[in-house]
């Protein structure tokens, strides 16, 4: 029997009403002959309310604890999902974490996945049971302790699941039919794309279209699972949505996948630097060190022996990264003359495969953008991606401009 | 280290500021120099709404996903009650059912204590944890399914766990501040009672004095664990309150603990039963196999070789109680003339160990009830009770009666 991976985030499981929706989603992959694992969310506001609970309790909470309180929310709808299926008489039984072993590392509140066993499930399975539906965010110590992921975690669930049990596909049921080539906030031209490289998905998750999270996709590549998002509130079948997969099961022929933005931007520059070896790790040992997730990196070239550094970071991090390269410079492991912060900046890249073959993206971008009188602060590029800084109020047009000047708006 | 048993139920614990409150009377134990295991219910209304969502699904839920649904609400405040004394100092964990693990037999919604092994909590209590938070009512079967023990069944795993851990006795606290003897809403002079014998609590609980759950009762009495009910909306220690412990440890003499009552009741008589060997168990099998609780059972002397049959039970199973005669008359099991029921009695019920070596209590009830023109339909008699049914409008009435009858608003 094909065993499909299904898996429906918190809006989707948002009340029984919706619950009984999902299920008859999982009934349609079952009288079409497939096992299904289904990976679910806790009912969308449940995590929160138990999070504040735990925040209100203590800002420096035991994380083993909080694991133990928020994992609740997934075991609540996995119960009430087998029940749902069963009263449809599709033969289902739920598993929290610890009874399937999903087996993590202690890393509390992102613990990762270091064993998914088949034994409990496939014995149920060739039992007659149809669909076994699998708390998500969650696993269990090797010393029995809760575990959770992190938000997003049960994307990674799922995906992780479709890899230990070989499923033919992984279909991600979420608020959004698919992945566009960019926000259909910001422009009305966005198209949905049937396939997308994982690479691109990848490049695309990090800049912050949240359509699937980052180590999900990571996942999938790794083990070359095909997932599929679609839109739970849309009827019929798992046709539509977007399918991620591997580059060379995509036929369309493109050079430019999407155009992706990040709005909290801050860029930072230290002034004035000595100009010698091992002044980046000094300074970026620190942020690390700090918890700064530091993004584009540009150095200047050197004048006199002194160069400026600049560095990009989100902009609720840039209080913790003055008091890191302060704190370093009165230890006297680092030097500088000046500190700028500009939080009125966004990021703005466009991603796609085809630029390891084809060149001018860069050039095409920055043509676009000059043409709408858009100063680039910034630049960074990586082998399927272009990105740039510019003034956050330009970010709306940038992104416009340059889906017009690649042309997403029409299918390859 | 000795070790005390704590218990807060639902309204104990109903949000963060009772937590709070619940969690520095059991620092106040560590403080007074106790290690504490602590069973903690599910936060007031938490476990209403799992009812519901399960019962809204399907009226003929699978047991076992109902279990594993409703006891996330006990993991929640297990979780939150660990952080709240972690957060005051105090060195703490949360235990779910199946990390300790409570092993219990497989009858979902009323499972039975198998085992509580003690290894896992005694490490930590020897590793410096203060206070080990158990989730109550629920339970694991030793093939990893998650059970539940039936409302009331914190009561229960409190109790076990002091039976299981040797604790020098067991504290529940709830929202009444202990056992009086009588219901102070029915007579205005009940007075709270210091001490009780398991054996009269076992029967004003059964009676329906809803402070403990029975089986709680009856688990303290045969592993002796020494029970005080107390307030946890009273300020102050662990004084206070009522103690439930064996009748030797009560120093206080007096022939009756209390007047207990029970409003729900119904007389059912059949009437024109042939009197020969065997005729109590044709009627009374078949109630029982159609779960209807039998109470007080009453056979009138035989006249012409007929005689009549007259049992309680509660109001709302007067219905199945029909349907079980009459389908048993249908098989040609038992036969009778007529069935009479009467919905309209109450039960009022004298209790108290002393009745074993004082004689007379009967009389002076009796005496009482006419006092007061109440006529008394039915009588039965245990070693350490007298119950009677009459029409319920007088229960309240004879409750008071009795309760001057005994002097019991008077120490003894």
């Amino acid at each position: 029997m094909p065993l499909l991976v299904m898996k429906f985030g918190g809006t989707s499981v948002a009340d029984l009403a919706r619950i009984r929706n999902a299920a008859g989603k999982v009934m349609a992959e079952v009288e079409g002959g497939h096992d299904v694992i289904l990976i679910v969310s806790a009912m969308a506001g449940k995590t929160n309310e138990l999070v504040r609970w735990v925040s209100d309790i203590s800002p420096f909470y035991d994380a083993r604890e909080y694991d133990a309180v928020v994992s609740s929310g997934e075991n609540v709808t996995a119960g009430l999902m087998a029940l749902t299926l069963q009263e449809m008489g599709v033969p289902a039984r739920s598993w929290q974490g610890w009874q399937v072993p999903i087996v993590t590392t202690g890393q509390h509140g992102a613990a990762r996945f270091i064993e998914i066993p088949r034994e409990a499930v496939d014995r149920k399975f060739a039992e007659g049971m149809k669909v076994a539906v699998v708390a998500g965010f969650q696993g269990v110590t090797r010393e029995g302790r809760i575990t959770t992921l992190g938000r997003g975690g049960s994307d990674t669930t799922a995906v992780a699941f479709a890899a230990a049990f070989g499923a033919v596909r992984c279909d991600i049921y979420t608020d959004v039919d698919g992945v566009y080539t960019t926000d259909p906030r910001i422009s009305g031209k966005a198209r949905k794309l049937d396939r997308i490289a994982y690479e691109e998905m990848l490049e695309l998750a990090s800049l912050g279209a949240k359509v699937l999270q980052t180590r999900s996709v990571e996942l999938a590549m790794r083990y070359k699972v095909p997932v599929r998002v679609l839109s739970s509130f849309t009827p019929g079948g798992s046709s539509g949505g977007t399918i991620v997969c591997d580059e060379e099961d995509i036929v369309e022929s493109r050079v430019v996948a999407g155009i992706a933005h990040s709005r909290e931007e801050a860029k930072m520059t230290l002034q004035g630097v000595p100009d010698r070896p091992g002044i980046a790790a000094g300074i970026f040992g620190p942020l690390a060190e700090a918890g700064v997730n530091v993004d584009m990196i540009v150095q200047n070239i050197s004048e006199g022996g002194l160069t400026d550094m600049t560095f990009s970071c989100p902009t609720d991090q840039v209080g913790r990264a003055e008091r890191a390269v302060s704190e370093a410079r009165a230890r006297g492991e680092i030097a500088f003359a000046g500190l700028v912060a500009d939080t009125g900046v966004a990021k703005v890249s466009v991603v796609g495969i085809g630029m390891r073959s084809h060149t001018g993206v860069a050039a095409t971008m920055f043509r676009a953008l000059a043409g709408e009188g858009i100063n680039i602060k910034v630049i960074t590029t990586s082998e399927i991606k272009v990105s740039v800084l510019i003034d956050r109020k330009y970010m709306e047009l940038a992104v416009q401009a340059l889906h017009d000047a690649f042309g997403l708006d029409k299918a390859a």
